[in-house]
């Protein structure tokens, strides 16, 4: 039985790291790629309680015939619609991305949609793979609103590879025990290696950016720099000195070594 | 020097659930109420990275002259625009709730805007809690929609007790050590018992109820039925039979007991 695939991502689902999940994985089974149909980054793993969610299927490449569904949602809204309606059960492997801008840091894990997504995913069961592409904001945001002339510049290359060594990996031996989601994040010049990470605390030191608009009311940009560097062992660290980064997540948040202590706390004081 | 103490919620800043804790809080330093205008369930930690946010100050109550800031944006957004415009600090304290509703299980904290608000307080390094009582569909919607009228209704007084003695506990002695956020459930019956709890896994089994727009298009609404109950240790087990559950949370979704592992795995396969 051939085995069920699903892309997704949070770029939008003409993102070129689209294209490129495609590539690494189109020989490995039945690819199914659904996602929102716009860029939707820094929604976490948002899902659409207000609001009905609608789905157009898209052609993504009229060459190799590759087509998508749009998801008028988010990240992890697509990841649902593609395992009730789309493809009508839990794919085998979700992979998420590729991203184009890197998910390094707690702050990232948790706002990211490209990790949320995974997250959604995990949770139903699949096994799952978020995998981000580390470039300069600027290249960042000229993919998204001109991706049809961009697709082809950006190197890819590297990427491809990755995923399709771990896809395979993992579908002939399984998800590593403990483990919900792995967050591959690929260096923009890489040094030859591969290190397993655990996540930074931060990436960026927020600020606001206070502007007034034509008729002189004030409001703001969220903003931000990124921290100077971090210690060794982390993400941040490793990717910037070019390492290709494996963090295994868990989508559970328990702070299970302090449960104990807080209960003691607690009851301490009490 | 008096401590500063941040309200923040996912309901809107017009639900009643603010106004419950500030009640709670009123007396133990200076409080700043900022919120999301209208209700942004849902939403997780997400941050607007495309659009800009606009702030409009407000008044909650104009018999005790309860002030607060209506921020056209997420929960976590609220949290940075406070600390960064409004207090112009870190506040000694950040409160996330009294929301109209459970957050319990791993999907519940990786999506609820009120553990999102909490996670982005946390990060910036104030003492943190995320509060929910639990109710009913039917009356959290209600609320949202009428919340003047009902305002009255709902009663808020465990959860105005224990967070009162929670915070008192917190500013006196501090954080317990290694967590993030104290994600605290107060149920509608209490049993006169407090459990410390890790997360259950899941909470919901998910569903999607497929509808046609009056044009006949095919629309869809994210929904789900609640699991049936889970293990005893989690909070979803303990909040179900009557207790208050206090878990301690972490920001650091590295599964750091299975990365040794994982490399083990990965080296021995490639």
């Amino acid at each position: 039985m051939k085995r069920k695939i699903l892309i997704t991502n949070d770029d939008g689902i003409y993102s070129s790291g689209i294209i490129a999940s495609y590539q690494a994985l189109k020989d490995m089974g039945e690819i199914y790629i659904v996602a929102p149909a716009v860029q939707r980054s820094g929604v976490g793993r948002s899902i659409s309680l207000m609001e009905p969610v609608r789905v157009s299927e898209v052609v993504l490449n009229t060459e190799d015939r590759i087509r998508g569904y749009a998801v008028d949602g988010t990240p992890a809204d697509s990841v649902l619609i593609a395992v009730h309606e789309i493809i009508g059960e839990v794919p085998d492997l979700v992979v998420s991305g590729i991203n184009l801008g890197e998910n390094v840091s707690t702050e990232a894990v948790l706002t990211s949609g490209t990790v949320g997504a995974a997250f959604e995913a995990a949770t139903h069961g699949s096994m799952t793979v978020a995998i981000s592409l580390e470039v300069s904001m600027k290249d960042k945001f000229a993919d998204m609103f001109d991706f049809m002339n961009r697709a082809g510049e950006m190197d890819y290359s590297l990427c491809i590879d990755v995923l399709r060594n771990l896809a395979k990996i993992l579908l002939e031996r399984g998800f590593p025990v403990g483990v919900d989601v792995l967050n591959v994040n690929i260096p923009s010049k890489w040094n030859g290696k591969v290190a397993f990470t655990r996540l930074a605390k931060r990436l960026y030191l927020t600020r606001i950016d206070t502007r007034k608009d034509p008729r002189g009311r004030i409001y703001y940009w969220l903003d931000g720099d990124e921290v100077e560097d971090d210690e060794e062992g982390t993400d941040l660290h490793a990717l910037r000195r070019g390492y290709i980064s494996i963090t295994p997540l868990s989508l559970d948040n328990t702070s299970k070594e302090s449960l104990e202590s807080v209960k003691r706390w607690f009851y301490e004081i009490c």
